[in-house]
């Protein structure tokens, strides 16, 4: 079962909490309100509907997995009611559980991923699969659909590391191993797969396949779908087992449709990855650029020369200011502050690390780099899954905060994110809620980069509909500028009334039409990813 | 139009002799006999059967792209009568050209084929698209499927660099461009599309994508489709761009659905692809190990320690015996040749090339290989494009000779070798005709590589059935191994047999549908790339 808790991120250990300092900038900057931050309401006082699942249903579902993993339960169902954006934790704080899955299903293995979508298929009941539960944009929302039932197909069971293959460098794995599970079982053999988004506590491989995931170290180890080598699927209409070479000319490559379906065409049942040897050398560098520009100049520099560093993230100005205030790093008042921070780090072996070292060196100097000192590159390692906690806290504090991320050519970079910028500023302040916007370049590539925003304000009374409209500012801004609507977060709900522009109508009628092949009754996460006709 | 001319590849000036010690060893290795070698049909004395195409079809081609770009005579049809394998060279040169397309035409921009599309849509017109006619696989035949007539889409008038924007890297190119066309248009202003598989000099940018091309530089430049930032597609249903980033978690990939699509989903109108600065330095290695084993495991480490060279082609002893004798750089009759050569070419930066060529030496030295003379490699790149007017040369001779290709996994990669050339030359021995066998890696991967089969024997009096025979023999070997029935020649009409071991009967479906929405009448590239239901 999924680890995280209801209505905030993680392990009570790993809170934390604002200092008194912060909080008075929230308020000076922001009018941010702590004494008017909405109530939250506890699990145990939480409202939650009846189930609704037929017993024929329900007895199919046990014939399949066991009676001990068809779950009713309460806790089940509330641990299983959508993700982890923050209008999730906002409805979860508010109390609103109304949306939670009539039941948990646990299948053990492939052909009981079969069965049960063949079970739900008959009898007419939705199937949200679910691994982590961090999806950001609705993506594990129990969403019925045409259905009067729905559940939440768990995966944690399916968490073997099923076999590597230490002479080709590939690693079967199954969906619900976690992030930190497939590393301790790929470590013990010497081996990563070297991919830790910022969800990487909890997310697992199967939403790391089904999302296009991207993690921090992407820029040097690849992005998930680059690292798929073959997939197992589950689908109503039977499996599909593909991806037979490194590379292959035997018509369309489907591996790529089954990536980024995000369990609307099927179920991850095995994931079969690149993987490397742990790195026997790491080495985490800041630098310090005088403006965004530059930066990005010398970003772009290092992808186009095949130089990427293995970690490569280049916060514009106003995040550059907060972070390194908040790692006690720099005095924000003084005015010798300033400038854009790139973190650099090279992960590999001691001579590879050293290479990359000389060669990143040079050319980040030539480019108007400064060398900044080593613990704020340690400083940002540390804290590199910190993120979802801090919002926890602002969010206790009475803050509004979330983040959205877009991707384009080096080309069109700067015309993005100043129209993204000003779309979020002139709706929040047009809302009586001016925020505080920063940026950062997450993964650069040779043509171009993605743009990762988080946006702070003040929360309003009503914060979901506060953050329905920026985030509509913001969507439609990418979208005009022709950029993707997202990067590496998925599509789920909140991206989906953009899909027709990302792929046009005849694309989303492809997708359509792969989606009553392989789930004629439309079980398969109704409503996500795919506009409905 | 495409300038390959009947029965034969590329121009007379490049046409090839055998020298007679060549082929007293075909005649005393193989038995090869040129007295007996099938009379050549030239193209004058072809029987062409009468063009079938409605005049209602006609006129209304003849509306959307013009009378003079709607070719029924007898040259344009007999220049589009199938592809360029050893096959349709045999059937060729008997003077086959049962199959001419009943017209060629020629649209000048996407428009004009999205409404080609729909006239044939409309009036039962099966369109093949050509690009330079180079397949190998059948994907140019000109098939009719269940209508009566078919025309050929020739592409050639679609050949602009529409535009480059270098800053992102990125260039757009229309279709028809020839490899040598693109090069030249990029080549003035610097860039490089990098990609150069054998049949370069005719093979089009549309054909790159619609095969997902390998060229012999995709060590180090890429996959074709690995470079594709965007495309444009028209179908009978209407017009798809796909791609707005370097990388997207918008859903599925649908790029990679058209990139392999080899016309049967769509016409490719526009790729753009990403470029990179001509290299300012070229350095061609040629190294020599004990055997292949140890070569491939040299390969194999390079591969996985990301310091492939830009080029790399490994050769087994029997390839490497021919190759070097053909160079005239060895003498065969000594028992000092043997073993295994590599060719290892350096692309880039004078640094760059000089910091991989120290990498490579280091581990290629402690892998049990010794560097070769400079000219065997010079040798290599004179000749790259060669192949084709070789085998041209040979079929002259009496000789049976054709290539076929596979990949898998490093940990495979033995039994697959093996496997294949125990099918060839059991089938081909069998019938009476014992073959030389050759293999090279031909492109190498971290997990994998592939392998590249070249078989000569003496011509059968039947030589199409004498081939079929041993390609089947040598497909279901590749099946059975669990390879890809093809690395990067595509599928066309010869691999379709094959395409449900590779994806499975669901994958098939798949691409039915896919198709079925796409090209509801099913003009598209009939009876390729997807089995029959």
């Amino acid at each position: 079962m999924a680890d995280l808790r209801w209505g905030v991120w993680g392990i009570d250990a790993d809170r934390m909490t604002l200092s008194d300092q912060v909080i008075d900038l929230l308020r000076q900057g922001l009018g941010v309100d702590p004494a008017a931050a909405p109530p939250k309401v506890r699990p145990g006082a939480v409202d939650l509907p009846e189930p609704v699942l037929k017993p024929a249903a329900r007895d199919a579902l046990t014939t399949v997995v066991g009676a001990d993993h068809v779950r009713l339960d309460r806790d089940s169902r509330l641990l299983h009611v959508g993700g982890k954006s923050t209008t999730d934790l906002w409805r979860r704080r508010a109390g609103d559980a109304d949306d939670a899955p009539d039941a948990v299903v646990l299948p053990a293995k492939h052909d009981e991923v079969i069965d049960v979508l063949k079970e739900c298929s008959e009898h007419g009941v939705a199937v949200v699969p679910f691994g982590g539960g961090t999806s950001v944009v609705g993506g594990v929302e129990p969403a019925r659909g045409a259905f009067r039932s729905v559940l939440a197909l768990d995966l944690s069971r399916m968490a073997r590391l099923v076999d590597v293959d230490e002479r080709s460098m590939t690693a079967r794995l199954e969906p619900g191993l976690t992030g930190p599970e497939a590393e301790r079982l790929l470590n013990a053999q010497g081996l990563t797969v070297g991919h830790f988004p910022q969800s990487f506590e909890y997310a697992t491989v199967g939403g790391f396949a089904a999302t296009r995931s991207a993690g921090q170290a992407s820029s040097g180890y690849g992005r998930f779908d680059e690292l798929v080598e073959a997939l197992r699927i589950a689908t109503p209409s039977g499996s599909l087992e593909l991806g037979r070479a490194p590379a292959s000319a035997a018509g369309p490559d489907l591996r790529q449709l089954f990536l980024g379906s995000e369990g609307t065409l099927g179920v991850v049942t095995e994931v079969t990855v690149r993987v490397r040897p742990v790195p026997e050398a790491v080495l985490d560098e800041a630098w310090l650029f005088a403006d965004f520009a530059t930066g990005a100049d010398a970003v772009r520099q290092l992808a186009q020369g095949g130089a990427l560093p293995t970690v490569t993230r280049l916060s514009d100005e106003a995040e550059t200011a907060v972070n390194l205030a908040m790692g006690g790093d720099v005095d924000t008042e003084s005015p010798a502050t300033g400038g854009c921070l790139l973190i650099a780090s090279h992960e590999g072996t001691s001579a590879s690390v050293a290479a990359a070292e000389k060669a990143t060196t040079a050319l980040l100097r030539e480019s108007g780099g400064t060398p900044l000192a080593a613990d704020i590159g340690h400083g940002w390692r540390s804290g590199r899954y910190r993120g979802p906690y801090l919002r926890d806290a602002l969010l206790d504090a009475g803050a509004q905060v979330e983040t959205l991320e877009t991707a384009t050519t080096w080309a069109r970079l700067d015309a993005l994110g100043a129209a993204v910028r000003d779309a979020l500023t002139t709706e929040l302040t047009g809302a009586g809620t001016p925020p505080l916007v920063l940026c950062h370049i997450s993964h650069a590539y040779p043509t171009g980069a993605s743009l990762y925003f988080t946006v702070v304000a003040k929360a309003a009374s009503d914060p979901i509909a506060q953050w329905a409209a920026a985030k509509r500012a913001a969507s439609e801004a990418i979208s005009r500028q022709g950029a993707t609507i997202t990067h590496h977060h998925a599509v789920g709900l909140d991206h989906r009334p953009w899909m027709e522009s990302e792929i046009g109508s005849l694309g989303i009628e492809v997708l359509r039409a792969v989606k009553t092949t392989l789930d004629p009754i439309g079980v398969l996460n109704p409503g996500k990813l795919i506009p409905p006709a």
